[in-house]
């Protein structure tokens, strides 16, 4: 099977960093941690580093392996977004605008480095948060977010939600009633906080965002020291779940490890749920293709989809994509080679997932 | 090692669909969703779905990985049952008679579809239903569930619980007081309805069938949207599996996926549990023996036992053996070929699980 | 990769089993278990039994896969402790004096029988314990509590904290105050309890240790009946991790089964954080390769420890290393052979892993 020719569907994705890097920025961006790496370590020895040495390395004329500072010495010296970006193999990217950063490029500038179509997928909670500097008073708010998501997914394909990192999924299923969203946006005002962590209003945006229609991604396990991860088990919310599949809309589980089972079951039981197992697959590195084969145990075919999830140096958009595709090939070949899946399946079994999937889900043609 | 003669014990299955199945009766049984089948996908797009393609489709006549259409139309030719019953090389079947429907074969007809032993397994959540429908005051119910339990399990080898669907494994394991289990029936005789769901006279009743002696299945991880996943996880049950050791009785966790490990050091430490991976088993196919072999990681080989718990086509039936034996037989292969285990334990501990324990466990001969 | 000469830092142990063993004492240590061997199975038919079998035969002069009674046999007539301990290949242990018994070896025992060094971790509720046999009143141990760490942690090289067995990791994670510490010391003095479970006496010590600075062990994971495993998931441990890391103590978590993914996450993104599988790594046998690997996902591999965590017969000195040495060398070339790792790289892993982290963050050299 070669995976090769497959153009992805990257569903999930940010910008590539601008501005140069040393080896200092470049370790900080190749870690989940928003601490300061230890002196007595480097985040290069970990399964990222190791990938980014392997499948990188060649791109910038090393050999695979390459030691670090040979690695960032030889990115200095070319156009690293240009040569990653341009060897994704990726015909659409639908990039979350949510964790922009001036240092990242924009969705056009993503689209003019990448060559590909370039899709916006407007986070919630930054949504909830800009109209907050907008009006004076709280009980404006409301009317004003639903103005301001009709604007902002006017052209946009999709809606997503970090209430995994702001609070957790062990919040209340139920959809809040005026009176509680308005006393808690009244107490919102009053502390004078930019950021949204109150929990009536993460899920009150949930539901807000559920009733677009758009699908909603999920941020769902793996993430920074913000999270608790034994909080972001996308188990827990199997019951908003219930109650949310009334309205159509179609639900999206990001990066999900380690809960990528529980995510896969969920996928299974309910229609409106899908899943990813991006950022997961690149980090994971050597280990890509055993973790994708847990995801590929109970999760219909139907519901799988690729991202990167990469924010900052393009070699993660680019690895990404490299590590998928070995992964895919490694493990539907051993399905074929055992001979549970025919040959055929296998192929049409990676198309669904990298590209078709995401294609129907999102409408993208 | 060669399982095509090890006769095994099936100790946890329902009867098979009587009635003919047209394509999308087929694909609603072969998923453990109770929603409709998308339109823009299909149940046989799935683990199961390629196994049954893979190794069903032989036994009617057809190539490996026939058409889900041309695998519907031979179906209908030929009398499945007795196909898939009489090819899944099992000599006892445990029936758990408490989701029957008019459908389905009940043990006699099982019996003899399949030339097979049968023996019945009785559902506590069943019994005391029944009961209420026989009781015109709660206060006669738990005299008249002791009677019923009793006549019940006369002929039968072991209860059942799905406490898990009803509740979760959260509930308080102590054994509910006389007063406090009356009070709980008397605001379940005025609520009028036919469910019990009150976790008091769900922990009551598994109270009551631990006493009857019989080992106890309980209902564990995977099931339908009627589940929380992270509330069925094994381990929950800790404090009430101590509780309950001084009776003697002989717990056993069904299915236990994502949670097996937890089941599998459940049966580590405690000399009453026992688990198996029925339905995980065949429903993650072609990824069984990745699965299987974490569930046996901790648990002593003496405390694992093989189940289908199949219900509807007579293929999961079939499937959930064939799927078992070649999972078995290539995880023991690769501990033997990896010099870890010997040919002569890897053949004992394949006999151990698929039929000794259940021999031993359920005094079946 | 060959890692036979590597000299392991068996970075948490306790001391090996004095007195002879026959069959039925045995297999009582070779289980976490602390429950009656059922009369209907041998621990033997384990993946550790069977590890036994394969890897400690050999060196009492038997065929590897020996029986368990011609193992016994052939261990009685020599000197096992000796045997195992001088074939680990260990360099130096760092032994949990907490959990010893008179029929174990003490730390000078060990290091005689062994000839590696040997390094003291001290246990914190041993500690306290001892303190209040000493202290009549209640509102004498805090001070003395300091006192006692200060004089005991003088030639030691780590703390170790068991509050997973003792209460678990859903505690309040703040420190508590004086006020609540003295109110619960007061409580614990009235009840006449010698074993503290406390929760509050137990974060107090786990602050208190923290405050230290010596690197801060906690049992994580796989145990005994006497704990919940659900509630020693490290992930549960996440805001006390948070509250901790501005003290720059260096937390371990041990075992860590099966919530070694979790473990690894906590690795990645907290500094302070490392981990190991001991325990697990033996326990599972011939599943280690399989189960380090998941380790071996997100972990930092500057972050990665070994131990066997080894208690009682000698044997499992000797395995915890074995069984590792056999897993890493798996792991490690199968990433060599996809071409993800290079060899360079996978020998400087595995003595990061076994030897390099340890000796760096107990300062042994």
């Amino acid at each position: 099977m070669d995976l090769q020719n497959l153009r992805l569907v990257d569903h999930h994705v940010h910008g590539a960093m601008k501005e140069p890097l040393d080896r200092a920025g470049f370790e900080k961006l190749i870690t989940e941690s928003d601490r300061p790496v230890p002196p007595w370590m480097s985040t290069f020895d970990s399964q990222l580093g190791f990938a980014v040495r392997k499948y990188c390395a060649p791109l910038l004329g090393l050999e695979p392996h390459a030691s670090p500072d040979d690695y960032l010495a030889a990115r200095s010296r070319q156009d690293a977004n240009r040569i990653f970006l341009g060897a994704a193999g990726v015909s659409d990217y639908l990039v979350d605008t949510g964790h922009l950063a001036d240092s990242l490029t924009d969705v056009g500038e993503l689209a003019k480095l990448s060559g590909c179509r370039t899709h916006e997928v407007v986070r919630l909670e930054a949504e909830l948060e800009y109209v907050a500097t907008q009006e004076s008073t709280a009980a404006a708010v409301p009317d004003a977010l639903v103005r301001r998501l009709e604007e902002r997914t006017a052209g946009a394909v999709g809606l997503k939600s970090i209430v995994a990192y702001r609070y957790g999924f062990d919040f209340d299923p139920a959809e809040p009633s005026p009176a509680d969203v308005l006393s808690a946006l009244d107490r919102w005002y009053a502390t004078g906080a930019k950021r949204v962590a109150d929990p009536v209003l993460l899920r009150w945006l949930l539901w807000t965002g559920a009733r677009r229609g758009l699908p909603l991604q999920l941020h769902a396990g793996l993430g920074d020291t913000d999270l608790q991860l034994h909080k972001v088990n996308p188990a827990l919310l199997t019951e908003w779940l219930r109650l949310v599949e009334p309205l159509g809309t179609q639900v999206v589980l990001l990066h999900c490890y380690p809960y990528h089972r529980e995510a896969g079951y969920l996928a299974h039981v309910f229609p409106h749920v899908h899943l990813d197992l991006g950022l997961t697959t690149m980090y994971v590195g050597a280990r890509a293709a055993a973790v994708l084969a847990e995801g590929l145990e109970l999760a219909p075919f139907a519901k799988l989809l690729y991202s990167s999830d990469a924010w900052g140096p393009a070699e993660l958009h680019y690895l990404g994509a490299t590590v998928w595709r070995r992964a895919v090939t490694s493990v539907l070949g051993s399905f074929v080679d055992q001979g549970d899946w025919s040959p055929d399946d296998a192929a049409r079994g990676a198309t669904m997932w990298g590209r078709d999937n995401a294609v129907r889900l999102y409408r993208l043609s």
